[in-house]
């Protein structure tokens, strides 16, 4: 779910991502990308919003990307939309 | 759906509001905000990647905000995410 200094969010709990994002915070982490795909976006918006606000009083949105996402499945390639939230102390 | 050169994602088709997306532009619009709260985010990321890639080929992403809103429900106040995507010539 974290590589290094990125949380991937997907389809657990809002609070497992939050606590990841606070984690590399407290580990030191200057910024933190979270990043998402699909129905997943929601979410990803969900545990930026809650990290800020509730537990990372010092940290801001710094950017947000969108982009399309070609995968290839077993019925053949498909585009999925994507988002990159930069959070920065 | 759509006011003046904003377009409120809820849980129609993505093509719906795609459509009021290029029928704003293609009217003069110099920019469009898609905007959209809870779970239709992620469609409103769809709209404007649909819409910016597939019909409005000289359309950038300007801008991406993300908020938290307080709803007054039956059972009380809740807060949700919210996203406002400005696309613009």
């Amino acid at each position: 779910m974290a590589e290094d200094d990125v949380v991937f969010v997907g389809s657990k709990p809002v609070m497992n991502y939050v606590l990841a994002v606070v984690t590399q915070f407290n580990s030191g982490a200057k910024e933190v990308k979270v990043m998402a795909r699909g129905r997943a976006i929601s979410r990803a918006v969900d545990v930026a919003e809650v990290s800020r606000s509730r537990f990372l009083g010092d940290v801001h949105v710094k950017d947000i990307q969108i982009s399309t996402e070609t995968l290839n499945t077993d019925r053949g390639e498909t585009n999925v939309s994507a988002i990159e939230i930069t959070l920065s102390k």
